[in-house]
């Protein structure tokens, strides 16, 4: 009775998925992989007992392909997870959910006029709204233990930006976290954004790096948000939220203390495999269950996918017209 | 291909086991649950599809019953895990492996003499083993990254003893986990002990408590342990390995930090349940794992649960001599 | 040989600086103290056995005393440091150095022309230069210890605003610390600067509180300053400097953490006394030294004084201009 | 009306307390320094305007000399102590007050004698008592915030031990300090000890090092003290009370936190100077103030530098003989 899952890319994330998938999750199969390096797909499909192939379509039409993740290359999103719709399997589509707005409200519109309000199949894979930290702060933000809140700070800075990528992939790639987590945080969209430069950091002359944006929410909450791709020093996301009546932050993920060489401290992790494992885990799990179980899962929407790339693309609209406030404006 | 596991004993212990194996741990199902209350054998069963028995001897011998978690009474255990042996059935039997040295001696040599040298059936849920924290602090002793180990400091304080319980009953069923954690800590045996009384809690009659106490490893390392189960202000376990390049710690697992009300800070759990989550689950999955790949497991073997015992015994030797210095002799 | 000091002012802040300089500041001997409210004067003089009085311009031109503290109210802070400068007397007067710019501009004038390029007679009171937390990140920065530096954050949030004060005071006499810390530690002057609006707080119908503003170095530097009056959760003042090869911040200044009651942190003081207590003392000794030394002190400057409050000029301008980027322009 | 101050001793500690005096502390004027080598006697004192001599016992008759600081050779303590009770000077004596119990004896008879209830001469220079965490941290004890006291951790590390200096040393020289501060956070007098062997490290053949010693006071707490002046990790004072109710210890005295090269930490000291300026700055501050007031000073007290020593030799007593548990026996 186990869900039987097909993977489509085997990259890094999609490996992940598959061996999480295979060993970690309760109550799923990886029956087929598929990925355009033939020899990839095979050699992570031979790993956990499963098909590796090509075609990805023809993996979303598997009769023993209950349901899908969708690792691939984000221009290939889209059409892939309308597949799904089609076949009618439920998908968990790594983010974005698109790679344009054009594309999210094709997606979504598609999705919901194939649900009828019925259970939805499209989720995106925001795994922080899993992470144990975020769901402790946004317990501690529900309950009001802060008050109102008022200001939110978010930096997430990584060790290196990698080869490629232009400024606007630090904020539909990167940022995107943000722009989902801080209306999950604060259970308001956000309607207003401005982007700031920063002095660059000699590392990277591919994009603007760090940069600084303003976003605010609907109910007048403004977070700000520092994405540092080439900060160095390590893996290292923060999250804190200023209420009325205190504040409250996400605390290091550490594990052991070190006492060496005149330093005390702790060692950051190199990317966000060890950072994020438990959210990747804890989030197929509740993928997983809510099939099993045939609910809505807690996963983001396609709406919540949809609502992320909006703002990403007002915030690019903010960095190309001399970091002026911009509007957030729904497609529908 | 699911390891269809019976679990004896449906206390809190028990439960977290049983629902940890239905719903976080993959590759198991519970087919059965035996207590001696029916009506709570029956309630836990029904939650994850089990049937509920009252004979765990039946248990142990039914068909559908790969293997067995033994969490009941102490004063059962050697007896269950030796039917376990007897129907060469592996068992995960919680900490202590039996209520007395002789009976943990006992289960010792039937079990070598049902392998003989094959892959064990018995092992022990000394969990810490696989708390991220204690295993990232093992590697780094291993690693040596602070140098050959002089000194080791340990502390388990709890919220409340709750009602019943001895003096003895602190060495044998809470500083037991220290007293098996330290030798796998350092890779060397216990070989003497001293205990030594503190000024008394006022919160309990029952037993002296804070207790602490001196044990010194085979490789000559001193480590302190001191146990306060009515310390009141929450669960808070610490372990310190002090070596001749630096020192490492565990660090207080902590997801946020909150300011309120002129204070900064985390809050405590009240229990092990939160504390100690990933290392059951972790534990459980390398049993699941080990089982369905036929190999021997990294959990805490038979002789790690008869040692630990040994120990504890001369640890109560010492405090029923005044303090003085006690050897720690093996049975075999 | 002690040098005889004068203090305008004996409200909280000049009753700070007398005790100061009587019991804790080595070489300096309070010998006269001025207030409006003359009983208010006589029993702090009498604390200190020095003479009490109402007139600051007499205490200014008093044979014993050889320097003065202005501590008063801001509004006063111009003329009477004007008198100092007219008195040849050396003169620490508290932030900020004159209530508008334009006043600021002719106390800066007035002692350039007087003392025409030898030692300064002014100094402004922007004591955190004197804090060990600044002065080490300072130096961090200075090492290159994190490499260049490309953002900074501050936060300062107290208690409470208290009553009176609008909007304009939270920058001219709150931010303005950070207005002069950040140049200072990043030794480039401010050069364009932005406010932002956040949710308001409902303790206070005063003002806007919290506020959020952007300030821009010379370097490129982008600078964020929250200010949150009525944090309510404590006197918490936070700073980071992020560079190309790291990140470095303020501790929080603390002494010893405690467990209780589920909770383990530590306290935060309710205002500034005791956070900057070795910030005020350390910058009374330096000033006191310089004196006996005849040196130019290490002290903010009258320019540094006008620097802040034209920043913070600039910044009102933008908090009216719906949030519009301003620059900052120099007066000369 | 400055206090006219005499230091005997030019060594680092020495050297210390003259500068402190000179240009730290309020109402003191270093007028003479004394050394046995006339070089490093008259380079101190041409830095801070005194006269540089050789011979202590003309240090302390001066008629510019009102008061005296004991910072030469331990074998020298008694002699030069009693010296000053001699001429009636109100003198600081650097730890230990003497080299044996004998003559600390020999001294607090002497000026108990002297001073026949009236206010006291000799002061020990046990600093800790000083320094703001220790006060804060007895304060918390005192206050009942952690409710009754039940067990104490104390360790004392350091960078190294240098040269010279055998097992007891650690003992008289260093772990003094808590033999000192347990009773005085305790507020009861130590009366047994034992002491304890670890795996010695290699760092050092001159003693044995790391040491472990139980110290148990009247009113029943037993505390642990770890001294390891070889760690070479860092210069590194921790010390916890654990009271019925509660925990408290002391914060890591920090100032900022860095994030480099995959670490986040803070830097150690190598020695006590910056770790303990505050503790000598303060207590010097309130030993002249004492003195220009007239009445008893908060510092140490000679019985209080006899009864650390008593205890030292108890726990060498215990070192010596298996480490078996010693009663503290008071001389008188």
């Amino acid at each position: 009775m186990s869900v039987r899952v097909g993977v489509i890319g085997a990259g890094v994330m999609g490996a992940d998925h598959i061996r999480n998938l295979h060993s970690v999750v309760p109550g799923a199969t990886v029956t087929a992989v598929a990925d355009v390096d033939a020899t990839r797909a095979a050699g992570l499909a031979a790993e956990v007992g499963a098909d590796g192939i090509i075609d990805p379509y023809a993996l979303i039409s598997r009769t023993d392909v209950d349901a899908v993740v969708v690792a691939s290359h984000d221009s290939t999103h889209a059409e892939l997870v309308l597949a799904c719709i089609e076949a009618r399997k439920p998908v968990l589509c790594e983010k974005p959910l698109a790679a344009t707005v054009a594309e999210c409200s094709t997606v979504v519109r598609a999705h919901e006029a194939a649900i009828s309000g019925g259970i939805p199949l499209v989720t995106v894979g925001f795994m922080r709204r899993f992470d144990p930290g975020y769901v402790e702060l946004k317990h501690t933000v529900s309950s009001r233990a802060v008050g109102d809140p008022l200001i939110v700070h978010c930096s997430s800075r990584t060790v290196t930006s990698g080869p490629g990528g232009d400024s606007e992939a630090t904020i539909t790639n990167s940022a995107i976290h943000e722009l989902d987590t801080v209306p999950w945080l604060l259970d308001s969209p956000v309607v207003e954004v401005s982007w700031h430069a920063t002095r660059a950091s000699q590392r990277t002359a591919h994009r603007r790096d760090p940069q600084f944006m303003l976003i605010r929410t609907e109910s007048g909450v403004l977070a700000t948000v520092e994405l540092f791709l080439n900060a160095g020093y390590g893996y290292d996301i923060r999250c804190e939220v200023v209420g009325e009546d205190g504040a409250s932050r996400l605390a290091e993920p550490v594990r052991t203390l070190t006492d060496h060489a005149l330093q005390h401290g702790h060692s950051y992790s190199k990317d966000w495999v060890p950072r994020f494992a438990d959210a990747y885990r804890l989030q197929l799990g509740e993928w997983i269950g809510s099939i099993t179980e045939g609910r809505t899962s807690t996963l983001a929407s396609a709406r919540d996918g949809l609502q992320a790339s909006v703002v990403a693309q007002a915030l690019i609209t903010s960095m190309h017209s001399g970091g002026r406030t911009v509007a957030v404006e729904s497609p529908f």
